[in-house]
């Protein structure tokens, strides 16, 4: 029997929903998918599409209401509820699974249930990533409250990252400290590597346990990925998702002394935590007040990747050697046997002029790129963009994480039932 | 005419002394030189060499009177004056130049002759790396005031980096607070890479100014340098010497908000911090109780790449899998235009097992180890570790920090008269 799943992605200043019917065993099909954007800068944008027709495309919600992502969810949800001619949810209780994107999931290697009497496990993990988890939180307290006969999932995005091999995880710092507060490196954006590594696999008719891909997740928090044998070996992110490349308005990795000198408050909290949100004002500023908006003012990175003006070069070329320091370093990682280079994520998938400046950078190892289908508008889930002869294949993936989601509890018989 | 330069190198528990004499415009001869060990770990041991012949090796000094890195520097300097056999100083007037390390030189871009009015320059530097500048600074201020027949010269860690193209020095933060406060990567390890340029050029029978490198400057403090045309075009520490490789008591590069999860008072000023050292306990944690010695209880990384024991091994693995990023990522960076790939510093030059594994696992890019002549002992200024075949050459270069030092002073007319 098919059920309905919803797949809830809850960003900073956005809430995704996708609507699937699943049979068990079977990808899920969707049905609906609805957003609003731009919380952190009202008015928010309602986004919303079903039966492949667009009912809304970024109309203004006025609704002086929507202030969380929480208040986002459930305006959405009474969207969908309240559309007469879309008939898949007509109450609250025709959604048998609600999934929900958790950044941080610590040491969980799978989805995890979530009721009233384990909701408690994952404010233990908060402690590790307050400014990342919160808003899924929210939405997931709502849900196990306000809608008893929905069962709730949480799909973690480090889950994928579980099989970082030992000396990867390890920070060189105190023993106990480490293993006492948990501190190693996780990853994080897992559920798309999930995503592409199979999607990939598919493209290139091999086993998922036979690929080994380097992998970029490129949005406006950005990543990249050694996949190994299918497996994660290796990512940029680490303990939090602050490491590794700069993002729209995060640092990515820099010196750890540097917050020190940036201002004498950084070690305090920040003005906007509260009693159980343990947020430094350093944190908030390498997270939110930082990455190529602070170098041009813009967190478009379109606008950066063909403005001739000085500062978004510089953005620009800041990524492209980002990058290309994990494409260089996760190659020998992987002792040159890589499938594939891949690029996701709306920048990876969009900025066709960031990928051929990429990977003509990376002539060196043996990637190169065919203009004329770099230049293509990407239409499938795997796209080749590869110059004929290079020793290596160069893949656009338009990576889905709400399907991943889905497709998680569709596929998992405990997740299902 | 010939003049005597010293050469002074303080590290954070160690203080070493060259002799040298010098004729402007070439290369000084070295005359002696003395060493005090174990500031941090009593009793401090001395090693004194001159004219070939070794006269104290370890020997432990029950003085109670050495507690500061200026201590130390004044026994050597009166074990130097009053050694009857030793000629070439016989008072501190015979020598006409102290030339100092330093590891923070902030926008300098060559050495700097500092007297009593220039001073406050150096001063103003200890903000970026209070753990850092303050020995060295202690040792300046002395000679200042009493050796005043002495010319004092600055040579800074930081200065061969100054060549950094700015998309790599620049990060991805707010860049008035960046442009304020100085906050960019400087890179060290500087005088000893300038050394392995030139030298590896030399042994090369090619211009400096066309030999580019990936050099490894592997010692308790390590570091990795991309050298484009006989320039620094990338290097793996930052602001501070904390970022990129780890170190015996070193994190090297974690999650920048690592430290905010590691205690509640890590954004406090440390308890050996005063007043005029603004060290927080944070920067104290990530620079001297992380690194291989957290991990494994020792500083020995001889002990640690021989040992079978499991920490050991992942100590050994961790520091190997850094290596080979940073490899990586520079070879990408110098789009495989790579005449060697270069061990240095004490770890570089003394471990085999560490240079085989390390080459090994880059084995992907074109470079291989042939075993015998890595085996070998090292003797040469450099040493061709190579296996005959391979795409680029894998050398070892005896690093010497002091020579390069008086060198500078040596050959700058302005420095040396």
């Amino acid at each position: 029997m098919s059920k309905i799943i919803l797949s809830i992605n809850a960003g900073s200043s956005s809430v995704k929903i996708s609507v699937y019917s699943a049979t068990q065993g079977e990808p899920p099909k969707e049905l609906a998918e609805t957003q609003i954007d731009g919380l952190t800068s009202p008015p928010a944008q309602l986004k919303y599409r079903r039966n492949g027709q667009i009912i809304y495309k970024d109309k203004s919600i006025d609704d002086a209401k929507i202030h969380s992502q929480n208040d986002a969810f459930t305006y959405m949800l009474d969207e969908l509820i309240n559309d007469k001619d879309f008939d898949a949810i007509t109450k609250k209780e025709d959604i048998s699974i609600a999934c929900h994107r958790v950044v941080h999931g610590g040491d969980y290697d799978s989805p995890k249930i979530i009721n009233k009497d384990t909701y408690h496990h994952l404010e233990l993990l908060t402690d590790l990533a307050p400014l990342h988890n919160a808003s899924a939180l929210e939405i997931i307290s709502f849900c196990i409250h306000d809608m008893p006969a929905t069962r709730n999932v949480a799909v973690f995005d480090s889950q994928f990252h579980q099989t970082l091999p030992e000396h990867i995880r390890t920070y060189p710092i105190d023993l106990e400290t480490a293993r006492k507060n948990g501190l190693r490196k996780y990853g994080f954006h897992g559920i798309s590597y999930s995503f592409v590594t199979r999607s990939v696999a598919e493209f290139l008719g091999k086993e998922v346990k036979d690929t080994s891909l380097i992998v970029l997740h490129l949005g406006s928090g950005a990543s990249a990925c050694a996949v190994k044998g299918g497996k994660s070996w290796d990512t940029s992110m680490g303990l939090t998702p602050l490491a590794g490349l700069p993002g729209a308005t995060r640092s990515g990795s820099v010196d750890p002394s540097l917050v020190f000198h940036y201002a004498s408050d950084v070690g305090k909290l920040s003005p906007s935590s509260t009693q159980s949100l343990h947020i430094s004002r350093a944190e908030e500023i390498l997270n939110k007040e930082s990455g190529w908006k602070s170098l041009t003012g813009t967190t478009n990175f379109g606008i950066i990747a063909s403005s001739p003006k000085p500062e978004m070069k510089l953005a620009f070329d800041i990524m492209v050697d980002r990058i290309c320091h994990y494409i260089g370093s996760y190659y020998v990682s992987l002792h040159g046997k890589v499938d594939a280079l891949v690029f996701a994520g709306g920048i990876g998938e969009r900025s066709d002029l960031l990928r051929k400046r990429v990977v003509e950078d990376c002539a060196c190892l043996g990637f190169a790129v065919d203009g004329e289908l770099n230049g293509r508008k990407i239409e499938g889930v795997v796209q080749d963009i590869g110059a004929q002869g290079a020793s290596h294949r160069t893949l656009v993936c338009q990576t889905d994480e709400q399907f991943e989601m889905a497709r998680y509890c569709a596929v998992d018989a405990e997740l299902f039932n």
